[in-house]
């Protein structure tokens, strides 16, 4: 794996971030070094230990009695006798206790006298079923079988902590959030009421439009910013087109390594188009909790170089100036936009590879269960090129997990996955929806109330998972408003 | 195998059974010929062909793509534009096709002008996933397979048909009945209500309960029954304690082998409980439908037996011409007690081999899933002596299945199906549990209303699944009013 790490190939959604640094940059939609940085601790508060459960390996097949151990956190710092559990539900990253102290929730658990529990979700962090992540022992892999996890783990800590008359609460956000929804729908006897942030409810293979969530999100910034861009891809298909034009992108664009096939070509388009959707996807979040590095770097930065002749003569230039701002961002010298490098990374099976902080393993499901391509599918829609369509992707599945990943075999996956859990058709009840309008993953989410006991909470102004920070003096009344209304709803569900 | 095949280990509760003969009587649960005959189809009538679906083997790893054909049966006789479907759950049994044809829900059919629909259980009938019933291969067979198997053939008749837009309701007896119930919970997108007749809905190891309702039910001839079964049991427990008693006994209940081992004494009074088990479960229900061969062996019966002198000078004597009663019933010339027997049978892989009708299968299921191992735990409360106890099953499950398979395994998959199912605290809406007083398996089941929009109707002195068969003039007043009730809310759920 080269030094640096910077390929955008599938954006992920994380909310709960194992954290060393920076603000959001991709690798295959995982951030290399995580996403959150924790805040500084409150005085005279730490983080709570972690804690082992033995977990079934197999909830499908009860003759298997194969058992792992799964990591959770507990805080029982607000819990009065009858009050409620709340339980984080963990998603495609490393859990983080930080959560165990910060975020709304904890406000909310302090509000109604709650135990808070997190679960990691398993294969992601230090919650490891098998020895390691070869195709094999991926097969355990899967939403169903975390959600069955969530059912043992309700039953063994109501029996450990004598919480069996407590009424519960799931919250989780982007995937997790999706988690939520479903365990409501799958476990109603289990669980009173769900919050399901920033969650996506149905899987495509083809999600075309994450982009044109993004293009909306970059015209707030004047129609000037996506006219530029589209210029700057205009440009580069040009230059890409000769072999001198080859040589000199390669330098333009700082890549660490030749651009040799069409799979790395279409990985720049890709990643150029990365350096736009993290940014939008995180646009304006709470970056005090994030703690990250440097300056913010939102939509209007992006959008202000692209504007800004005075950092490049034409829109080419400038697009390449925004690379050179995430490189310096991220103190990295070169872009490593080596598909060849990208794939070897995800075929590592082991826990100590660098994509095992959770690129391999999200591959897997978006390659087994949902999709998600964010894909540039939209065509002249949007101003990226439409040089990563969703047979980039298929292919990609097919590189690092073999010859049987095809796309036939991900679109049965995602099919199953749409009537397991309903798709748009979704019916259930006590669950709430927030989703932000900033947030390209809206696109799959429930932004319209279901019923009157299933509604969306739709949030002007914020970008993905913001209603589960820490509250700001800064926050948008949108934002407030927001976690008022959940907080009144799970109110409802407890009384 | 013996000539005959009398044991009753566990008696399983079949609604929808392939039919050769006779009235009921078990092995294992299932009788060897089957539970129901074919009644003389109307004039003009036939039933519809079989049909096949390609059905996912594994639905919980979508990495795994291999199929196998599952068989269904159509019939759109009574079907208009718009009218729903209508979905019988195949169960434990062969599915029959004289079931499209007959029995309530086609009434119901004919006045909703609905489209109906029959899926066979996965690995029982003719729908064989795998080469062979082998541990191994059992792996995939499970409810939550069998749920999966339903919301896929769903989307997959939706399309075949045409039906999209369709209303769905679902139909079930016995475990399929539980299927209902479970299938509206874990698929709410997919039903619009589920009738779930006669369904336990709770798993338990030690289901002692069963034989509280048989006696319950036996005291309904009088009290005199019980105390002579009683009679006959403790002097039964004499005679088995001399040699020369156990030689006596052979001959008295006409077993084919000797009387060897302790788990054929316990064999032997678990098949002459049997003998009364089998009985009450479908006393006096729909004789005329079933065809039953030779006279109706009700309760009355077998207590006129045990309480008329002329039968036998002792109670002891009266208990071996209840079995005379039941072998002649069966052309059976000598009981086939040999507990070897049983186990060589049930151990047989083979989908040629005669326990591949249901007994192997659904021992399996027993022991990974749902216990309800109908033992004789009630101790001096019930009258045929305490020689059959949990732990003469879960030996059953290790013998057959081998040493895994033991109580530890079976106690935690009985209690991962309550956490998943919700046992007796199950939350659903739009469905109703029918229930017969004389029924035993109404002790796993709802009997009282869960809520407004989950019912119960306890349907007085009849027995399993009474409701699901077509109706006669000599229907008690209770059962009658039962269908209508049924009817009711399939009324409000398509409206």
């Amino acid at each position: 794996m080269a030094t640096t790490s910077m390929n955008v190939v599938i954006i992920l959604s994380f909310c709960l971030w194992n954290v060393q640094g920076g603000i959001p940059r991709f690798f295959r939609g995982r951030p290399r070094h995580g996403m959150l940085i924790p805040p500084p601790l409150p005085k005279g508060v730490s983080t709570p230990q972690e804690m082992w459960f033995d977990q079934q390996l197999d909830h499908f097949n009860d003759a298997d009695s194969k058992t792992w151990k799964q990591r959770y956190f507990t805080n029982n710092t607000f819990h009065q006798t009858n009050g409620p559990i709340f339980l984080m539900i963990g998603g495609e990253g490393t859990a983080d206790p930080i959560w165990m102290v910060e975020g709304a929730w904890i406000t909310y658990a302090q509000k109604f006298n709650a135990v808070c529990f997190m679960l990691e979700h398993r294969y992601y962090g230090k919650s490891h079923p098998t020895k390691d992540m070869s195709v094999k022992n991926l097969e355990y892999l899967s939403s169903e079988q975390a959600l069955a996890d969530l059912a043992n783990f309700i039953q063994f800590i109501k029996e450990k902590y004598n919480l069996h008359t407590s009424k519960l609460i799931t919250f989780g956000g982007s995937y997790p959030g999706s988690l939520s929804a479903w365990f409501r729908m799958k476990y109603p006897h289990l669980v009173d009421g769900a919050v399901a942030t920033s969650a996506p409810i149905y899987a495509v293979l083809d999600f075309k439009e994450y982009l044109q969530v993004v293009v909306d999100s970059l015209s707030t910034s004047g129609t000037q910013c996506v006219t530029n861009i589209q210029a700057a891809t205009t440009a580069l298909t040009k230059l890409l087109s000769t072999m001198e034009g080859l040589a000199q992108s390669q330098k333009m664009f700082k890549l660490c390594d030749r651009l040799d096939t069409s799979a790395d070509k279409a990985n720049l388009y890709s990643n150029l188009a990365g350096n736009f959707e993290g940014v939008v996807q995180y646009n304006k979040d709470n970056r005090a909790f994030e703690g990250a590095i440097g300056t913010n770097v939102t939509i209007d930065t992006l959008c202000g170089i692209m504007n800004d002749p005075s950092k490049g003569a034409d829109p080419l230039s400038r697009y390449a100036a925004v690379n050179d701002l995430m490189l310096q961002t991220y103190s990295e010298k070169c872009l490593d936009n080596s598909y060849t490098n990208m794939i070897q990374d995800l075929k590592n099976v082991s826990w100590e590879g660098s994509a095992s902080e959770g690129g391999r393993q999200w591959t897997y499901q978006t390659c087994t269960e949902f999709g998600f391509f964010q894909t540039s599918g939209l065509n002249d829609k949007q101003p990226f090129g439409n040089f990563f369509a969703e047979d980039f992707f298929t292919l990609q599945c097919t590189d690092i997990f073999g010859e049987n990943f095809n796309e036939k075999l991900i679109q049965r996956g995602i099919n199953r996955t749409n009537t397991n859990y309903g798709g748009y058709g979704i019916k259930i009840t006590k669950v709430i929806f927030p989703n932000g309008s900033i947030d390209p993953w809206h696109a799959l989410g429930v932004t319209k109330d279901l019923s009157p006991d299933a509604v969306a909470v739709y949030i002007n102004g914020t970008a993905h998972c913001a209603n589960m920070y820490p509250s700001l003096p800064s926050d948008p009344p949108s934002l407030v408003q927001a976690r008022e209304t959940i907080q009144k709803y799970i109110g409802q569900w407890l009384s």
